[in-house]
């Protein structure tokens, strides 16, 4: 096991309906030694391509987004769910779905942040369906961007999100991959690392 | 000027009704050498004081708060505005107006993660009437903590915020303190530093 799936057995809690609750550490209260590994690996991971932004989407990417950013020393851009009066100027719009929440989000980014230079490397916490990174792809292509690359925490290898994704030819690194989780043991099964 | 008054003067917009626009540098797009200066000033200022958690609010207080806590060697906790499937338990519950979204938003933290043992120290990076700020308090104080500190990148100090959370006693640092804006000339004017 990796450092992220030892936390994971950890830390981590399993609930009924495939619910995995990592939020001591990852996505509510934020362990930032732990943030600044994960940066580590993705810029090893990543590390040979050509990052110039780093993408995410408010509110759990963020934190991560920020470590791996400051590891290839670009700027991090986040993708807002609400439309604000602060943003003006022309905006990319998608439309993304959450697993989480059950509703739909619109999900912006100012076109000014992303160009067709960019070479992007998204990054989120959770890949469960992929909406969200479907969302986050769809808003670097609409830009011209390149995206390098799609950096994930920790992927629910038995929902469709990861498969589909890398079928599309997505270069897709997640840390973690849970296979199989059963909330009455509390056990987890962790695809085998590449 | 300080570092951060001379970025708001290089990179910021200054629009009709009172608004500063820093999404290319602060909360859209991060610039996170900038955010690891602010973590550094934080320290500098607050770094007397035992601190053991830094306390935010989703999503543009999130990058700075990583930083501030990277400092401190503390976790950081980020409120969260909506209530998700995903947190159960006792919560912290208050409810925050948003100037820039004309709304009210249920802003909560999951009980266990701050305790009557915690020094907090409350960061944000905008400061204006205060009501997200005096939320954060709000939950801070209701489990027990002790406020050591609050923490803003920027405040607009033509508003009433900052001075009725000082009034009221609290440790109040904003880096960058706007007292007058002009939408036509686009000129800043700073209070000047302690």
């Amino acid at each position: 096991m990796n450092f992220l799936e030892e936390r994971i057995v950890k830390d981590g809690v399993v609930k009924a309906g495939n619910v995995l609750k990592v939020d001591s550490f990852l996505n509510h209260q934020m362990d930032i030694a732990l943030l600044e590994e994960i940066g580590k690996e993705f810029k090893r991971r990543f590390g040979h391509k050509k990052i110039t932004k780093v993408l995410t989407i408010e509110a759990s990417g963020i934190g991560i987004a920020c470590f791996v950013a400051k590891e290839f020393g670009v700027p991090m851009v986040f993708a807002k769910k609400t439309v604000s009066i602060n943003i003006d100027g022309e905006m990319l719009v998608t439309e993304v779905e959450s697993f989480t929440h059950k509703n739909k989000n619109r999900v912006i980014v100012a076109k000014r942040f992303i160009s067709p230079d960019d070479h992007v490397l998204i990054i989120d916490d959770f890949l469960a369906n992929g909406c969200a990174l479907q969302g986050l792809i769809s808003i670097a292509e609409s830009a011209g961007a390149t995206v390098e690359g799609l950096g994930i925490a920790i992927e629910k290898g038995f929902q469709f999100g990861g498969r589909a994704i890398r079928n599309l030819g997505y270069d897709l690194e997640s840390l973690a991959i849970v296979e199989s989780m059963d909330d009455t043991t509390g056990e987890i099964v962790f695809a085998p690392q590449k």
